[in-house]
């Protein structure tokens, strides 16, 4: 997709819908791909992001010693993609190759931001004091890209063992909550 | 609802989606109740729930004091209540009473749940050493509510401004992450 500069201001209207998203890294030159829910905002400008990543997954050692990633947010259209990426590990599998997914080059981490996704938010680590404890990474949104062609597709929220809510409609209310 | 005891291990598939919900405390026999979203998984079990309460609420003192709260999750029908809570403040509303919610006797902390809400968690605080630097408590699920009979209404997840996408429909995708 043709994703434009978004207001660093704008980023937690992506985040706080709880959609599953999908971190990318890049490690000496290998860039790898985790799904993942365990997000959170945690302010708003500059905008951080709390973000739990266990040490089972292989995306972690990349996280930690790199201190970079991708936050990019799927859609529906790519169901099978995401699913593939969570049920696979960057040990053993290319999943950009095996989920047919496009690298594109990030301005401001070596972790590629993945074309098929509407939303892409460059991040750095900027606090991993409980990463020991609870595997948490404090994480700011270093840039972020939108496609302002709002996407057709819902997104996917993870509800455990393969259940999905999808979430398209938005409705409008009365509130004053920025 | 008649909500009934939920596995604890079944916590993390109603927070993982991402749904608003609304955190009641109680101070001094005074119960309040919050809109919030910046909420996130930290742990499966015993269920871990990290929650970003900002000072500027008026939850933040009773929370920060008595260490404990609820979570209840809500759904479009009770709408016009969550933006109410969101758009009011306990230090002058009863918000029980002026949204038309039944406080209902939790069995292990002084907070209500939310008669209304399909889902409601009895939490602690377990770790507010970072409520300093981010306003973030840590919080442990020590008994789960659920209502057996699935709500026929969808949950609201928040954009920003008053934006709401509805996650309602289900789907079932061939996933082996828990």
């Amino acid at each position: 997709m043709a994703k434009k500069d978004l207001s660093l201001s704008r980023v937690y209207g992506l985040i706080e819908p709880g959609p599953v998203v999908l971190l990318t890294t890049s490690l000496d030159g290998t860039p790898d791909i985790m799904a993942m829910s365990w997000t959170m905002m945690m302010e708003f400008e500059p905008p951080l992001i709390g973000c739990v990543v266990s040490g089972r997954n292989h995306s972690f050692e990349a996280l930690d010693k790199t201190g970079e990633c991708v936050i990019n947010i799927p859609t529906m259209e790519i169901a099978d993609a995401i699913v593939g990426c969570g049920n696979t590990s960057g040990q053993s599998v290319d999943k950009f190759t095996r989920f047919g997914l496009t690298p594109q080059k990030a301005s401001m981490v070596e972790a590629p931001l993945i074309g098929e996704c509407f939303a892409s938010l460059e991040c750095q680590v900027v606090d991993d004091e409980w990463v020991p404890r609870y595997n948490l990474f404090v994480l700011e949104v270093l840039k972020a890209w939108l496609d302002p062609d709002l996407p057709d597709q819902p997104t996917l929220h993870h509800r455990g063992f393969g259940q999905f809510m999808i979430a398209g409609e938005t409705v409008k209310l009365e509130s004053k909550m920025r």
